[in-house]
């Protein structure tokens, strides 16, 4: 069965869209512990990030610099930081957690209220700030 | 001046090292949140992760999985998971986390107690698993 995030790489579910290549797609994540937390995946449906192959698996952390570079510009961070558990859904997939200020708590969970329209908008921003 | 993590690859800090290669060295983190908690960086000093050139960053995550293949098959985890933030050294470095149980804090700052000689066993037992 497709994974929840195979669906949203083939729109059969919305997401907040910021960017997608060929193998790759980026989107926020929908429980965001801060403004801009975005999620990027191989468009391949592998479970453990570290059974990617090795192509796959350079490809995904050069897509998600590129993602996290666009993060920077759009949102003022000081730096995008990287969490990766993977246990929730069975399709690996890379957190890219815009940091704001040295001491901000980066970690799952710590989920942040952002209305729909912040939603909508920071997608926008980041989206015009990747070139892929 | 070196950052601390330059001057453990030199050897002018001891360290619990796990393996290295010609551009990059790991060895476990002494304020681990889970046994095993290794840190992987490339030995060229740079603070961003995002600001590694994509040889080195691609370089960096193929030997972070080397790394977490090896924690996992020494020490029994369910998977290895990643975290980047990077505030604290200007030296960019990924931690790798064993999760041994689903629901595991996945979080840094939590730190665990870790004997020095379990610190030592740990490192001997990851290192024998690891191909370099």
């Amino acid at each position: 069965m497709a994974s929840i995030f195979t669906k949203i790489v083939k729109g059969e579910i919305p997401s907040y869209k910021i960017a997608e290549d060929n193998n790759y797609f980026a989107f926020l994540d929908i429980n965001p512990i801060a403004e801009g937390h975005t999620l990027v995946i191989p468009k391949k449906e592998v479970d453990y990030i570290f059974d990617l192959n090795d192509e796959t698996l350079s490809g995904l952390i050069q897509f998600s610099k590129k993602i996290a570079k666009g993060i920077d510009q759009a949102l003022g961070t000081i730096r995008t930081g990287i969490i990766v558990e993977g246990l929730e859904v069975p399709h690996a997939h890379v957190h890219l957690i815009p940091i704001y200020y040295d001491g901000q708590p980066v970690s799952l969970g710590k989920k942040i209220n952002v209305p729909e329209e912040r939603m909508k908008e920071v997608a926008t921003l980041i989206s015009n700030s990747v070139e892929v």
